[in-house]
C-alpha cells in the first residue's frame, strides 16, 4: 500500500474507443516513473470519454461526471495532467479541466487553507512540431493558481521538427533526453510531494 | 542570524536614479512578508543599474555584472523575481535574466543536480491593467526549467483597470486582496524553503 | 443588402437560457460599431448552446453541429470571436474553435489558397480582472495560422482590477476608452476586408 | 526603384562580429522571398549590436540608437521581425523592440490616425526545438497593438525535435515546408501593403 498516490489525466481529444493517444504512451511513462518511486497510480482519467460540463464551479449539475474527477485529484497527492498541443495550446480539455479547477479558489479545508494544497502538480506534454513549454507555462500558472506546489524540473514533453507530422506514439524508441526528463518529473514529484506530506503549508489568510 | 534567505530581482525599465518603480513597492511589501517568516533579504537588484550583456552563458565577458548576480542568486534560498508588464510581457530585462539563467541547465552540483536543486521561486508582478496571468505563466516555466521550484499561490500581482494609466507606485492603501497574496507567496516560499533544506531532491539523472 | 458581413462566435461558458454574458455585451457593442459600417451581422452564435465535438476536422460525426457554424464562417468576410478569460487564458470553447479551424490548413478553394483567405478576423475578450492580452495573443495567432488577416488594432477587452470580481455586464456605462477600441476595431475590418474583397490574395504555393 | 520597401530587425543575442546567426539565415530566406515580389529591402539590422536603452519612448536620450531605428521602421511599408527562441520566449532584444514601439500608441499622423498604420507585419522565429507558435502569438499581439496589420499566414519559423541542439544555420537543404511558409508569408505581405496602399485605413477616433 503506497504511502502516496498519483491520478493522471490525459487531455487528448481521442475517445478510447479510437486510436491510441501519443499523450497516453507519454502519461505511461511517467506512471511506470512513478511506480519505480513507490507512488501509487489512479489513471489515466481520459477527459473525452467523460462529460465535464462547461462552467466554473465543482459541480455543474445532472450529466456532470467532474465530481468524481475532482474527488480522485483530492485523494491523491500528485496530480499528472497530460495533454496534446493544438494551435500551440493546450487542448481543449486541458484548459476545461483547468476551468473546473478554479473552484478550489473558494473551498478551503478544516485548516482554513485552500483544498488542494500540499498536492504536488507536473505536466506531461506532446505534439507533432511545437508548442511544448508554452503548454507549460499556461498549465503550471493555473495548476499554481489553484494551489498546487511545481517541482524543480516538473514538465515531460516531445514534439518534433517544425512542420512535421509524426507522433509521438508512432515514435520508435523513447528518446533518451525525453526519458531523462520523465524521470527527474516523476522522481521530483514524489519526493516533494512526502517533503510536504511530512511538512504542511501552514495555515494562514488564505490567497 | 536568518538560517534562510531571499535574493529579490526588480527588473524595471527605469533605473534607481530616476523616479520610484511600482515593481519596488510590490518587493518592498514581499520582503516585508519575508521578514515576518525571519527570512533574510538581499537586495532588490535593479537590473537597469547593472549591465547584464546579451547571451545564455554564466559570464559573457567584460563589463558583465550577472556573474556577481549570479553568486547572490545561488547564495539565497529564494528568488524573488519581480517585473513590470510590457505589451502584455515580462520586461526586456526580466527575459534577460531567464536567458542568462538558461545557463544553469548544464551546470551541476557536487551531487550531479541542476545547481539551482532545493532553491524556490516565487514572482511579483505590477502593470497599469493587464498581463499579470501571463507573465506569471511565463516566469514559472522559465524559473522550473532551470531548476526552481514554485510553491502553491507563488505569485503576487497588482493590474488595474483595462486601459488606466494608475501605477501601483501611486495607488493609496495596498488593497487587501494584493497584501493576502503577498502574505501568502512569502509564508509559502519559506515554508517550502525550509521544507526542502530538511529534505534536499535526490541525485538521479540530471534533467 | 450589405456587401461583405461579419460572424459573431461568443465563447462564454454559459448556456443561453442561464443568466446573460459578459461577453455577449461586449459582442453587442461590436455588432453596433459594425452596422455603422453597414457591414451585415450573423449571430452572435453562443457556443455553450451548440454541440461542438472535440476533434480537429470539419465534421466529427453524428451530433456535431461545428459543420453548420463552420459554413457561416465561410459565408462571412470578417469573423469576431468573443471569449471571456478563465485562469487567464481563453475559454475552453474558443479553444474547441480554434481546434475545429485547424482543418483549413489542408481544405483549398479552387484558386489552391487556403479557404479561410481573404477573410478577416478581430477578437473581444471580456474578464475580471486580467488576461486579455495574452488571450488576444493566443487568438491572433491560431487565427492567423488558419489563414485570418488582422487588422490594425483588431482587439477590443474590458478587465477590472486586479482580483475584482465585476462583470463587464454589471457595470455601468461602457468606459470611453474600450468604446474607442470597439469602434478602431470594427472600423480597421470593415476596412480591410473590403480592401481585400477588391485585392484578393494572389495564389502560390499554400502554407 | 520599388514602390514598396521591408525592414528587417534581427533579433538575434549575438553580436555580428560573432559567429553567424540562425534568425540570419532565415531573414535572408524571407528577403529572398520579398525581392521576387518587388520589394525593397532595408536591414537586416542587428539589434545585438545597436544599444537599444531601455525605456518606452521614442528617444530614450543619450546614446540611444533607438530613434534611427524607428525612423527605418516608419520608412518601410512592411516590418519583419526575426528572433531567436530563448526559453520558450521571444529573445530579449524582441522585446525590447516591443518595449521601445509602445510609444506608438500616443504618436498621430497628420489624420490623427496612430503613426504606423497601413504598415504590415511578419515574423520569423527559429529555435533548436520548441516555442514558434507562442513567440509568434506574442509578437502578433505586440505588433498590432502598435497599429501594424498582420497578413494572412503571416508567420515563417523552424524548430527542430524536443531537446535537439541542432541550429538553423548548421542545417543542410533548408526544408520544403519551411520554405513554403517563408514564400507565403512574404507574398502575402507584399500583397498586403500595396492594398493598404491603395487602400489606406479611415482617419476616427484613434485606440
Amino acid at each position: 500500500m503506497p504511502d502516496i498516490n498519483a491520478v493522471l489525466l490525459n487531455c487528448s481529444l481521442k475517445k478510447r474507443g479510437d486510436e491510441t493517444s501519443s499523450t497516453d504512451r507519454l502519461l505511461a511513462e511517467v506512471a511506470e516513473q512513478l511506480k519505480k518511486e513507490d507512488v501509487g497510480i489512479d489513471g489515466p482519467i481520459r477527459l473525452a470519454d467523460e462529460n465535464v460540463l462547461p462552467g466554473v464551479t465543482s459541480d455543474e449539475g445532472s450529466g456532470d461526471t467532474w465530481p468524481a474527477i475532482r474527488q480522485r485529484i483530492l485523494d491523491a497527492e500528485i496530480l499528472v495532467l497530460g495533454t496534446p498541443i493544438w494551435m500551440g495550446h493546450p487542448s481543449s480539455l486541458a484548459q476545461r479541466c483547468l476551468e473546473r479547477l478554479d473552484a478550489f479558489l473558494s473551498e478551503d479545508d478544516e485548516d482554513g487553507r485552500m483544498i488542494s494544497y500540499d498536492r504536488v502538480a507536473i505536466v506531461a506534454v506532446v505534439g507533432n512540431e511545437d508548442g511544448a513549454h508554452h503548454v507549460g507555462a499556461q498549465l503550471f500558472q493555473g495548476l499554481n493558481d489553484v494551489g498546487f506546489t511545481i517541482p524543480a524540473s516538473g514538465m515531460t514533453y516531445w514534439v518534433g521538427q517544425a512542420r512535421h507530422k509524426t507522433d509521438y506514439k508512432d515514435l520508435g524508441a523513447t528518446p533518451d533526453d525525453v526519458a531523462t526528463a520523465t524521470a527527474a518529473a516523476a522522481r521530483n514529484a514524489a519526493h516533494l510531494a512526502r517533503a510536504l506530506a511530512k511538512n504542511p503549508y501552514p495555515a494562514g489568510d488564505k490567497k
